[in-house]
């Protein structure tokens, strides 16, 4: 009987089936809260991440995925200590802080020392050498969605929480602080990475709530010198062993070619990494799991790969990138979830001339899901190490308006997860997985440089 | 030329000239933001409440007031000191609380024990001697104006926080934690009062945040044995000197009928007490002040009481009562803004019958600002002292629909207030102040008890 199915139609029909068995079951969900109850935050080198890497495995293993294992990766071990920041003048105020992953302690009885408000960086340069000696607070304000012409997004301001410390302490500063980049008003500080530039002394950084920024903004502002005292003990250890986690649905045809299905095991030290990643682990662990169970076996392979260290260093993206080099011109496209836990609303592309239209016509199914929307640009931070080789990078597009009001903060939680988004993301991804192993051609590939050099 | 101006003709101007005044001047949240920025949050027995106390003093004085003095009362004085909360099993989860305003101390080490979900106070009496040697943890989610039916509302599970400790204790109880009184979910916990009833075991109480609750609730219904740890060091120290702030427009033809504007000078111990109820404060005094400026001086006396201690104990409006109650007869009406920094939106008033009509015709040149609506019951904790002696009770009403996400928490500072809306608040006051001081007439007091008793 199955023989006499033309091939659209059987298509058809395993479409149906994928979208139906993504949207009835919310075992992702379920898994999503092990994940973040009983393990809780995955900060690079921490047991916990560990732990997180051992269940993951297992859980690949029992729903029959193949090829199943761990790819060993040396990640720094970070860890974040006691943390406290006080205004102790012209008044007395605790600051709600976070000190920023990567960043070296203050001395043992801490710092204490004036305040300077910059408002970006060239604001910084302008003020040069008068920072000396003081601690710098970099108060830029981001807006949802960047606001009304989307200029004011997380990445307006990502630098200075980057790079601001070794900015600042190349003029003199003895610290830095940064307004936290996020988008709510809950006195709710959000951590991240930073980068100390070589050569440049390294200054403790940490950012502080909205709310504190915007008093001691208020404070300078009205002339008054206002001193801040801080005490931030973190450790750096000597880097730890972790691994990225790796299960595949072996291809029919074409084994050799495969498309990854990419998302980050890792997560900040506080909250419980639900949003950020967790929800994108879940989601890539049950799109195979509904193939494999669904047995739909396309032509090429499809592998999932569990990331770690995203979130401060991006070890394991590189690892895969050098473990894989002489199979990344085999791997047809990446396709990554890391942004949040809302709808998903389609994909965004970076890859060769026609990808979109090739890419919006194999969406097509997830349009009633609201979730089948191409639009140009697009990937994530992990497969971004396979833009070289040419991989054609894919991003689930979510909508993210509420992403950055939890994003590295106490409640990146479970409670943020709608399952029913959930259930739609593992659609997009089991759908858009399938049909690029599926396909007859694959996706054009990103030029190289020296090709993209003439357009 | 005035005395050619008809009576309604020089009332509508005056009213023009109040509701202008309002508007056109930012004085009332300046104001508030000395108070939030340079002085600070103000619990009873605080340095910080004494010091606003003298602050509001002399700017009243400033403002040309009368009789403008300070009403001495001893008051609570609690102090928080550290508090620690962790999940110890299945898994380790530190959990984001504040200790209740007048708890005990747990033992010096600390309390360790299992803990029992109850939904409510109903639950923990069918719970019974189950709880015994446990901590109870009382779990019941408020919602946003009390959602779909308003019958969930803050309202709805204040009893958890107040009386929830000794319910426990009766049964065996170790400790209480309640799931914050707040309608956010930004890892926040909302502090506030609870009371320990006579003759039951006084246990150590605090809040913790919704995702915190959450997650034990969560682990707890998967039949794992939670484990809390809590080390919570508040002390209680002897009462503390404080007062009422006091000031006046002495009445033109009757000084000694009074209309009382009432708010709370005092609040809790985290954030800045800004929208609860620094915002009250302000709003109470920039009223007096624009009525004085514009030379409006009414039939009756307006008087401005900045209370103390409404938070955790009403001592100052339990003194207040008493130190006047040879007046209170003619205490025409008393109004309290104590419902956070939302837009104005009308008054809720408790009196006799008829009340409500006269103060809707009083209210008619607040509807273009969208505060003339009048509802049924209404009033303010530090007021309802008054309420024995059948002054009627006043609220500003006003949108509450994100009062209960800031409410009592580190997160309520001086953003949270709009200065157009405060703007509002004060013409409100300002207005419905004159008017009742003007009226030829004075409201429908309460009836007593007894007569009452026969409607």
């Amino acid at each position: 009987m199955t023989l006499a199915i033309a091939p659209a139609a059987a298509r058809d029909d395993a479409e149906a089936r994928i979208l139906g068995a993504a949207l009835r079951d919310d075992r992702a969900h379920r898994r999503l809260a092990w994940l973040t109850d009983r393990i809780g935050p995955r900060l690079s080198g921490s047991e916990n991440l560990t732990r997180a890497i051992v269940w993951a495995e297992e859980q690949m293993r029992g729903d029959g995925l193949e090829r199943v294992r761990t790819e060993p990766v040396a990640v720094p071990h970070w860890e974040r200590g006691r943390e406290i920041g006080e205004i102790v003048s012209p008044t007395r105020h605790p600051l709600a802080l976070l000190t920023l992953g990567g960043s070296v302690a203050t001395a043992e009885n801490g710092v204490q020392a004036s305040v300077v408000v910059a408002d970006d960086l060239e604001h910084l340069a302008r003020l040069g050498e008068s920072v000396r000696g003081k601690i710098v607070l970099f108060d830029k304000e981001i807006l949802r969605n960047g606001g009304p012409d989307g200029s004011r997004g997380y990445g307006s301001a990502a630098a200075l929480r980057t790079r601001g410390a070794s900015e600042a302490a190349r003029l003199g500063a003895v610290a830095s602080l940064v307004r936290s980049l996020g988008t709510a008003d809950y006195r709710l500080p959000h951590t991240g990475a930073m980068r100390y530039e070589d050569g440049v002394p390294r200054i403790p950084s940490a950012a502080i709530a909205a709310e504190d920024a915007e008093l001691i903004r208020r404070l300078t502002t009205a002339g008054q010198d206002v001193q801040v005292s801080l005490t931030l003990t973190p450790i750096t250890h000597p880097d730890a062993e972790s691994a990225n986690v790796v299960g595949e649905l072996r291809g029919r045809e074409r084994p050799e070619e495969i498309v990854v299905l990419a998302c980050h095991l890792d997560s900040w030290d506080v909250g419980t990494g639900a949003i950020d990643d967790g929800v994108g682990c879940v989601a890539v662990m049950e799109a195979l799991r509904i193939l494999r169970e669904l047995e739909l076996r396309p032509r090429r392979t499809i592998r999932a790969v569990l990331f770690t260290n995203e979130e401060n260093g991006l070890a394991g993206a590189e690892d895969y990138a050098r473990r894989h080099a002489d199979e990344l011109a085999s791997h047809v496209a990446a396709i990554e979830m890391d942004s949040g836990a809302g709808a998903p609303l389609g994909f965004g592309i970076t890859a060769g001339e026609g990808a979109e239209v090739a890419l919006r016509e194999m969406a097509a199914p997830l349009r009633a899901l609201g979730a089948g929307e191409i639009r140009k640009g697009g990937g994530g931070a992990d497969i971004s190490t396979l833009a070289p080789a040419g991989v054609p990078q894919i991003g689930l597009w979510q909508d993210t308006t509420t992403y950055f009001d939890y994003h590295h903060t106490h409640a990146d939680t479970l409670d943020k997860v709608d399952a029913g988004a959930l259930a739609r993301s593992v659609a997009a991804l089991a759908l858009i997985g399938y049909r690029l192993a599926e396909a007859e051609t694959t996706l054009p590939r990103i030029p190289s440089k020296a090709e993209g050099a003439g357009n």
